[in-house]
């Protein structure tokens, strides 16, 4: 059966991502995920989690703490667009995931926004190690939606095809808008 | 690693297709895809193989015979337009595969059209199981492509939401035009 762009988004970080790999969580938002990616790099790896809502980080630290993940995870209350003002020097990076968006059972007025998720992705696409993937889920079905994808497809469109390949994956006859994925992944090792 | 489209076709195939399967191979070409699928099939399965070239059938027929494969393979040199003449009537497909365009290594002017490829859909998706596939891995860096493709994605959009997922797997930043998979699946029961 096929997958749906979240689902095959997890597909890929199962077969990426290794214990011992850190990662980025770029919208916590319910957490999932936040204890998807902590689950597969371990307690020797690393997550790091952004949200701008105090209730995604308060939801999302409960639910590491019952599934016995919360030792490799540290959440910022912040913008993805700000995270290379805690991320460690150097940090190489094996992924990151984007919701792009709003929370789902959240706050509708509070948005993903085109212009601090372009910050954060090009702070984070020269972090990837070879074979390190950036993945975005785009929700689009909401005001400003359409804009935040169309400005998202225009960026990636112009990456170089010999440091990063960008796949497309989504539905052609569906009237709902349902999220597309967007996965880019690195083809060379990082230089400094 | 992401997963080129052929590739990625391939994977989709095995995760759906099972042994005593029918499936139909629209572009023999190389045989590659026509091999893989008897290999899934098995013994006990089917595949109808067609193509207008000689070369096709004949390279093909070697593979299947080197490989032990022959007993479940029946090939037509007849183009994929024209299968509902020799498939039995009633059979339910699991899965249908087109290489769109040319016969790599072949004769380039020899090439799919957008005309017949549509016949050919048209004729299969209403055979399909629920759940079957019908894959198209569509090369369009030749003369005449870009309008296969196009009329192939203007006519898959319309296809109803309700009996088929359409699915898009392409890649954004790449300038050589490398092949897209258009993957659709059948959501509900074939009714007569």
């Amino acid at each position: 059966m096929l997958e749906n762009a979240l689902h095959y988004s997890h597909t890929l970080l199962k077969n990426t991502l290794i214990p011992g790999d850190i990662v980025i969580d770029a919208t916590i938002g319910s957490g999932n995920d936040t204890v998807l990616l902590a689950t597969l790099v371990g307690n020797t790896g690393k997550v790091y989690g952004f949200d701008l809502q105090e209730e995604a980080i308060k939801k999302t630290k409960e639910k590491l703490l019952l599934t016995g993940l919360a030792d490799q995870v540290v959440l910022f209350q912040q913008g993805h667009e700000t995270l290379s003002s805690v991320l460690p020097k150097n940090t190489l990076l094996a992924g990151a995931v984007f919701n792009l968006g709003y929370l789902p059972k959240g706050d509708k007025t509070i948005i993903t926004k085109a212009e601090t998720t372009l910050i954060a992705i090009k702070e984070i696409l020269p972090r990837l190690r070879k074979g390190g993937l950036l993945l975005l889920v785009v929700y689009y079905g909401h005001e400003g939606g359409k804009e935040e994808k169309k400005s998202v497809l225009n960026y990636v469109q112009t990456l170089s095809q010999t440091d990063y390949t960008v796949l497309r994956y989504d539905f052609l006859n569906q009237k709902n808008n349902p999220p597309l994925l967007i996965a880019i992944e690195k083809n060379k090792e990082m230089t400094a």
